[in-house]
């Protein structure tokens, strides 16, 4: 790290509809372009063609749109990371959860843009999803891990197999 | 198996709110009983101090019934069974599942009463609980499994680590 600093500084507008800050800013970015800014938001009326063109960029499947937005209708949080340069706003992270709204959330769709990948912006992001779920009372942040990014989510103090358990997937015979 | 047939004979009262049989019933038990049949259902209107009691016969952790409420009111699909006996009903199996409604859900809270444990009603309770997602086009059944019931699971047609994938469980330092 030491590029970005994950100082998550304030929020700008009203409260979402779940009490928690729908828009909040990161700040304290020495790097060379003094004109950008990132920008996390929970706002889940996002515009899902820009959504496709970044899960395009790592490589993703294409999904149907009319799916991907009942899944985030349905997402119990989605957390968003924009580049913002003057009134131009850019995607460049996203992530969502799932949840009974009581104990369980699962994390999925975890995907930074590959022009911003390296620089602290994954964790920062991370760390955005994992506080607004814990504000929201959930105790059990789950996730799917690719075998990839099994470190990445270690580094962030998630246990793969904790005392054993096992993440398992369905699959007709 | 043999014990019980998990046939699913079919559903008695209107289509629930997802437009699922909210109803349905377990028949042709050859056991020594004639008086009882298992029903499962998909109403989640269900008395919670019977839930309780149910999770304290497995010997889990007790959890604050608001809580509980919650989780059951936001999960996405919730398969209860019971014990018929003339008018009287039991509660002997729960499990419930977690979604976005389009691409992911996760099974948490699956349970057979010890009384009616090792004949097959675990598995006609998941059998339950797998169709009722695959018919609302969810492609990715998951779940978290503790060590001593992996096998039931895989049983089940459920995968460890497939391509190896990680369950992770976030843990504050
Ligand atoms: C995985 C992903 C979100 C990480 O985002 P990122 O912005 O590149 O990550 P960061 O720069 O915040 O990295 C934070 C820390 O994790 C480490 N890290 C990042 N990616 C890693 C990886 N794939 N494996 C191991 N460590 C990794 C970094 O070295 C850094 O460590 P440090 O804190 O010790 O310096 C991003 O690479 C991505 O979108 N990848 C493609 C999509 C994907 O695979 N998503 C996960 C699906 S399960
Ligand atoms: C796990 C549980 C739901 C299984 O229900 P059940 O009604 O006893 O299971 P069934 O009789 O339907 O068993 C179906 C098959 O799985 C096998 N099986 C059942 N429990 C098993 C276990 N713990 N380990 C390995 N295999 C198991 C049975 O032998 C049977 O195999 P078969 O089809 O080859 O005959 C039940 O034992 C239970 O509620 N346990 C306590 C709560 C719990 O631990 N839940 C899981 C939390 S992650």
């Amino acid at each position: 790290m030491g590029f970005w600093k994950s100082l998550f500084l304030g929020s700008e507008s009203a409260a979402s509809p779940k009490g928690l800050p729908s828009r909040g800013y990161l700040a304290d970015l020495p790097n060379a372009d003094e004109n950008s800014r990132i920008i996390f938001s929970t706002d889940r009326d996002l515009d899902l063609y820009e959504l496709e063109e970044l899960c395009d960029a790592v490589g993703w499947a294409r999904r149907p749109i009319r799916k991907v937005k009942k899944a985030i209708q349905h997402s119990f949080v989605v957390v968003t990371m924009w580049e913002e340069r003057g009134a131009r706003r850019r995607l460049i992270g996203f992530s969502r959860a799932t949840s009974d709204h009581a104990f369980n959330a699962t994390i999925w769709d975890v995907v930074v843009h590959p022009d911003f990948q390296g620089k602290g912006l994954g964790k920062a992001l991370m760390k955005q999803l994992i506080k607004t779920l814990r504000n929201a009372d959930i105790s059990n942040v789950t996730l799917f891990a690719d075998p990839h990014v099994v470190e990445f989510y270690r580094n962030l103090g998630f246990m793969p197999d904790p005392e054993g358990i096992k993440g398992m997937f369905w699959y007709p015979d």
